[in-house]
This record gives C-alpha cells, sequence and structure tokens, in this order.
C-alpha cells in the first residue's frame, strides 16, 4: 500500500522493473475511459488500490491466529509504524518540495520513514505478538532503530549509484524527484562552491540528462560524501549488532538476526 | 480520512463550506515550497493526511475500551465497510470516466458507497461491539442497508437541488464532475431525446455554466426524474422502518432508530 502511494505522489512510472500500479491503471484507463484524464484515473485508482491493500493487511493482522490480547499489544507497534512511516512521508515531501535538508533532518528523515516500517516496528510487533518480555522488546528496538537507519542510506546510496537492472529502479530517478537524501546532505556540508552549484543546478530537475546525473554522481563521490555514507552505514550496522547481547536472545535467533543486518545493508556491486 | 481522500480524487477546492483538504495544504504549499508545484504538494499531503486519519481511527477503535474478544468481532464490520467504499468508490470513479451508469449500477455504486460506510455498516460495529446475539445484527442489517441507500439517493437529490448555504457543497459540484447519481440514471430513463441531449451534453462538463445548470435541474424535474427519486426514498425509509420489528430491539432503540431513519432521509427546503 504504501509503495502504490508513494508511486502516486512522486508520479512514478516504474517500480521493480515494472510498470506501477499508478501507471499501469493509467494505462488500463485510456481503454475504458471515454471522459476525463486517463492520468487522474490512474492516480485516484492506485489511491483507492493502496488503501485497500491498507483494510487487506488490517484483516490479515486481525485475523493471523495469535490470542486477542497478543493482537492488541502488537498492534500499538503496528499503528506506531504507519504512524510513523506517514510522518517521515510529510517531511520527505516538504524536503523534496522545499528542495532542501540538512543532515538532521534527512536523517530524520530516514529513521521514520523507512527505519521504522522496514526493520524496526517489524520487529517490534512480532516480539510483541510472541512475548509480554519487555527485555526481548527493548533488545530488538535497539537492534532495529540503527539497523532499519542504515538499510535506508544504503537504499539511497542504491538509488544514486546502483545498477537499475539489479535495484530495479530507475538509475536516476531519486536525483530527478529531488530527493533530500542522507547521502545528498553530506555531499552538500562537504561540497566547495563550485560542487555545490553542481548539486543545487540538477538535483530535483526533472528534465535531468545521464550526462548531468553522471556530474552529479562525480560530485557525490569526489567531496568524500559517499565514502563518508559507507562509513556510516558500518558504523549503524555494528551498532545494530553490538544491541543483540546474549542473554536477552535465543542463540540462533542471534545469529539470524546477525546474518539478516548484513544482509540488509549490505554493497550491491 | 474518506472525505480527505474523496478530494483529492476528484479535484474538490469545497468542503463544509470550507476549503477541502486539499485545497488548504496546496494553498499551504505556495507559502513553504520553493520548488515543485504546490497542487501537486496538496494532493500527495492530503492524501498522506487521509492515510494518518485512517491509522488514528485503527488506534481509536483498537483502544475503544471494549474487551479484545468483542473489538476482534466488530473488527471484521469495520473491514467489510472500508473495502466495500472503497468498492463503491472505483465503480463510481469509474462510472464518471466512462460518462456513463445505467439505474442497477447507479444503485450499486449507493449502496457500496454510502449506503455501507454511513449507516448499515456502523450499526453492525455497534450491534457487534455489544452483542454475539445474531437476531439484532440481523435486524440492524435490514434497516441499515435500505436505509443507507436512501439516504445517498437524498444526498444525490441535494447534490443538484440543495441550497449551497445550507448543504455546504458547491450547488453544481455533482453535475460538473459527471458524477453519475440514481437521480441522474432515473432522468436518462426518462428523458425524450431533446431532453437526453441535455443531459449528455451538460452532465460532466468542467466549464458548467450557472445557466446551462439550471437547464439540467429542469431536465430532472421535468422527465419526472425528481419525483420518481423522492418516491424511491420514501419506499426505502419505509423499509427500514418496517424492518424494526418489536422483540427483537428494545422499545427506546426503536424509537431512536425510526427517528434517525426519518432525520437521515428528509428534505431540507
Amino acid at each position: 500500500m504504501a509503495l502504490i502511494h508513494d508511486d502516486v505522489m512522486d508520479r512514478s512510472e516504474v517500480r521493480r522493473n515494472r510498470a506501477s500500479t499508478f501507471r499501469a491503471l493509467a494505462e488500463l484507463a485510456t481503454g475504458v475511459v471515454h471522459s476525463g484524464d486517463p492520468q487522474s484515473f490512474g492516480a485516484s485508482a492506485a489511491i483507492l488500490t493502496g488503501l485497500l491493500g491498507f483494510v487487506l493487511a488490517d484483516r490479515l493482522f486481525a485475523s493471523c491466529g495469535f490470542d486477542p490480547e497478543s493482537v492488541r499489544r502488537a498492534s500499538h507497534a503496528l499503528d506506531r509504524m504507519r504512524a510513523s512511516a506517514i510522518a517521515g512521508q510529510y517531511l520527505d515531501l516538504l524536503a523534496a518540495h522545499r528542495g532542501d535538508a540538512d543532515e538532521p533532518t534527512a536523517r530524520r528523515i530516514a529513521a521514520l520513514k523507512s527505519g521504522s516500517y522496514t526493520v524496526a516496528e517489524p520487529l517490534a510487533i512480532g516480539a510483541l505478538l510472541a512475548t509480554d518480555g519487555a527485555l526481548v522488546v527493548d533488545v530488538l528496538g535497539r537492534y532495529g532503530r540503527p539497523l532499519g537507519e542504515a538499510f535506508q542510506i544504503r537504499d539511497d546510496v542504491l538509488g544514486t549509484f546502483g545498477d537499475p537492472v539489479i535495484t530495479g529502479k530507475d538509475a536516476d530517478g531519486d536525483m530527478r524527484e529531488g530527493k533530500q537524501t542522507v547521502l545528498l546532505a553530506i555531499a552538500k556540508r562537504r561540497a566547495d562552491p563550485y560542487q555545490r552549484r553542481v548539486l543545487d543546478r540538477h538535483i530535483g530537475d526533472p528534465e535531468l540528462s545521464p550526462r548531468q546525473a553522471e556530474q552529479v554522481r562525480d560530485v557525490m563521490a569526489a567531496t568524500g560524501a559517499l565514502d563518508e555514507a559507507e562509513r556510516l552505514i558500518v558504523r549503524l550496522t555494528d551498532e545494530a549488532k553490538s544491541a543483540i547481547v546474549p542473554g536477552a536472545i535465543e542463540h540462533d535467533a542471534r545469529d539470524a538476526l546477525i546474518a539478516l543486518a548484513d544482509a540488509a545493508t549490505m554493497r550491491l556491486s
């Protein structure tokens, strides 16, 4: 659901190497729609599809088979996750339209947006379904929050430097959209005036050419922002792994969580 | 939440005599947004606001104070309500873009869209929270479904003939949007070729003038569609009231439900 609405808001036409729901519904509309604008039909139908996903997710969650008390306990984490993702998405939207976000803002967006819904809160939901033990929930929280942030910064790096065949995303999409990533915020801080002008001119340009995108990538590398982002990913991932203290988490689960931390943040090149 | 998303999809700028959330956020955007399009910021922010409403409604529902088993039982009706409203909204969108809907389709949309979320399912949610007695739930269903439909047809009539000062809506909005109402479907069935041309030419015209809107209203009245819609409202309301058989529902509740049926479907003129 979040991804479908994301594509409507970004007017993204590609998702995982295929037409996004928004784009697919707009195409469908050119067949069935006789009046009005297919784009607007596609956007509206995609909003509804996303909402239906929201409802079906609620239904799955309510009927997951755990006892009502556990479901109720875990529903707090589910709702907190969704509220955080919405807040992060709003800050992201605001930053993209303002065309600027400093590093603390970019990191806050990363933590709220993906940190919460990709790693930290799903772990909390699982933990709260399984146990009312506060120690496990606390340990998984201290593991999940930095890992979620590391995962988002990896996603940002892949969004700028990743191979679109592997990532399934438009290679220059983040730059064209003007997405205010942690990587970009670091690059701006480290940039000299000439490098800063390259970033300001090209980030958020919907007509960005492949050659201009390459210039932006060169600045990200030459400023050392790419290296700094990679070091930040390593530091946050280490922080996550060191939260998994023996005693609080069973041995097998510990191994799995450490392998997960590496898999979620590894380079794809 | 549904109303906020509704306004995004319709690009409606007025809701209850005030700027819609979509419009208000687009206006806000002209102050804070330096790049990009304020309209697109407004639409995206309104999608997020609607989703936040969705999450907060879930939170309120989960923490309503009833025991977990009752909440779980009622959550089925809550999810069915939301899925029905989404399905009805999609059929409505499709009909508006196709520019045509016959009477059975228009009635199906009315039943799914508003029938479910304004009357029938809220009653079912309340009943399922309060009791696991199948008779009460069944009786309230046979009351709520026709009443919900009658309420929607009243809404359609008010959307075309209502005083905007009382309804809080744009007086000609439904006609400009090409909303495929039950009233319009009846008018098309009863129209002679000249009257039909008036409807086809003006319904769904975003540039509809007040004089043209008046012509459409004249056709709705002259064909007898307005009278037929009023009779349909009365018949459905009577059907709802006669479902409230003594024995299944307590005396006081029965009086309140009958008063509610009248209040939800009365003329506002």
